[in-house]
């Protein structure tokens, strides 16, 4: 499998994502193509004492910022490296894309280069959520910020499909986020998406509180793009604070500070299980191919992850699989509207 | 100040309410009104010794259930506590309520009892969040699911009202949740509040992100009572896996065991740091009367939390203040639309 890794993605840009390349070199399954600024990229594999040939290399030579407009600056700067990646996969010379960069431009990116699957009405943004008992998927976490109810049906199929086809669940529950696990509860968009969930093939099990997103969660839960993003980054914001907690108080004596060294180990295998950032990366269901956004904090083995995780999807074919888990009736032939306003750009 | 506190409110009921009561009974400045079934509160204060007499009771026939509808089970059963505590208030014999009981049933008990302060459209519920660089207040939390946009701008005057003169904070910083921090983001709802946010004279800071409520939270974040439910229960829920983790992973060895013991206060500390249900209950914000919702897991010490909080905002006569609060331009003099058909029951 050969993935189209975008070089300038994430915080920390250009070395972490040639960290993430060399982690590969020795697996023969994985090809990565280093999509971005050429110079810089040999500059930063010469640096490592990695062979020149040793990556494929496609020259882009502009970069979206994090900062930057997402629709508008994948218009502006045609010669991106977000881009270009896309159109590597388009034109079928790799399996996938992988983008620790803004995403919402990589979701515009996808969208403009690649397109939706035919039927697919906006393609939604997931991601595995860490959770102990068993793995978890949310979508949408911010591609689409007021969807339509007919649009979180078919992110109830693509979901299932999903968490099926890679993640390996067999019928996986669907559930709706919501205020209560009442009926009668919801907001007006939820509440109009629990009458169409009703009547779908997949395993819908009804509502599903934040509370339990974690503790007990269905396999996929779906939501609103902005209702998502805020349920995930409130998860992930607690979890750090927390985590500021923890450390602030085991480093305020020289006691706590021996104490916390010896329950190193046990810290380690805490900080796993509540690793947002470790967990493969978000896929864009939804567009004709195979998108992995990472986090923009995506450490070296966080990208790896990701690839891991493309790698695998795109064995599978999972664009056909999820075209084929779209019954008929839900299918769109044509959306009036514009495609790409909506996306979101962090 | 005499404060009613419904004596079978909470998922322990009777027990834990009794044992708030009597934590405060060497307090000259606060004396509590037990609102419940009579006989079962005598029974239970005689069992911890407490002599008749202590307590004022009021006695009230029925119950009202976690698992009951809202509104149905208020207006079915009159002679539940909760709405006797409502009475209690309403015609001045105590200063304020506090129930750890449905906080739909709650809500709605004090829209039709007490009713709304004039020119308050929808009243929200509001809380402290647990941060450590300053005191945080978030509303709505559940009380009004699909808020019109003039709704949140309320919110935003009586959230600043209340975190000045409850919480202490001079000029109060008041944001929207939101999906980003630029302004092009937001759902339609979020959106057209931050049209009228712009305009308002309390100090608008524009929208805050999930992962910043707890790390550099504004004072007060404004939200519509979905987004605010789920917002908050997945931080409580996030809180409580993490701690599901740490105990785990601390007794899962005797050396680990050993190693936690004598970290004890300090994880002590942590645990006050994060505590989401020891910060004084959930203000009814916009009702005419002082009304504060515990949480239902609360501790005693939470109880006793939330009767000082209630005890401290009718002392600054906080319904006065909240109606001065509102401009008179943002106040509507009659609500067409049923007005307790939304409150939520968790």
């Amino acid at each position: 499998m050969r993935i189209a890794l975008d070089a300038h993605g994430g915080d920390v840009g250009l070395a972490r994502n040639i960290s993430a390349a060399i982690e590969t070199i020795d697996d023969p399954t994985l090809e990565v193509v280093l999509v971005g600024h050429q110079l810089q990229i040999e500059v930063e594999l010469k640096r490592r004492s990695v062979a020149a040939g040793t990556f494929e290399i496609l020259h882009a030579e502009e970069q979206i910022g994090m900062g930057d407009a997402a629709v508008q600056s994948i218009r502006r700067k045609s010669d991106n490296s977000i881009t270009r990646a896309m159109e590597l996969v388009k034109d079928g010379s790799v399996d996938a894309v992988v983008s620790a960069g803004h995403s919402g431009a990589v979701v515009a990116a996808a969208l403009m280069t690649l397109g939706r699957l035919r039927g697919v009405s906006r393609p939604g943004l997931g991601t595995k959520i860490p959770t102990r008992e068993q793995v978890a998927f949310c979508l949408d976490i911010g591609a689409v910020i007021d969807p339509k109810p007919e649009v979180m049906l078919q992110w109830g199929y693509l979901g299932a499909c999903y968490s099926e086809s890679v993640l390996g669940i067999r019928n996986p529950t669907v559930a709706l986020l919501s205020n209560g696990e009442e009926a009668s509860k919801g907001d007006a968009l939820t509440r109009a998406a629990r009458e169409l969930f009703e009547t779908a093939s997949f395993n819908f099990v009804g509502y599903v509180e934040g509370r339990d997103m974690l503790h007990r969660p269905p396999h996929v839960t779906v939501t609103d793009g902005f209702t998502g993003n805020i349920a995930l980054k409130t998860a992930e914001g607690t979890a750090s604070y927390m985590a500021s907690i923890i450390r602030r108080e085991l480093t305020s004596s020289l006691k706590n500070k021996l104490l916390a060294a010896l329950l190193r180990p046990t810290f380690r295998r805490m900080r796993e299980q509540m690793d947002f950032e470790g967990i493969g990366g978000a896929p864009l269901l939804g567009v004709n191919g195979v998108v992995i956004v990472a986090h923009g904090h995506s450490t070296a083995k966080a990208l790896v992850n990701a690839m891991r995780n493309a790698q695998h999807a795109a064995e599978v074919q999972l664009p056909k699989l999820l075209h084929n888990a779209l019954p008929d009736d839900t299918k769109v032939s044509a959306d009036p509207e514009p495609l790409v306003a909506e996306v979101t750009s962090s």
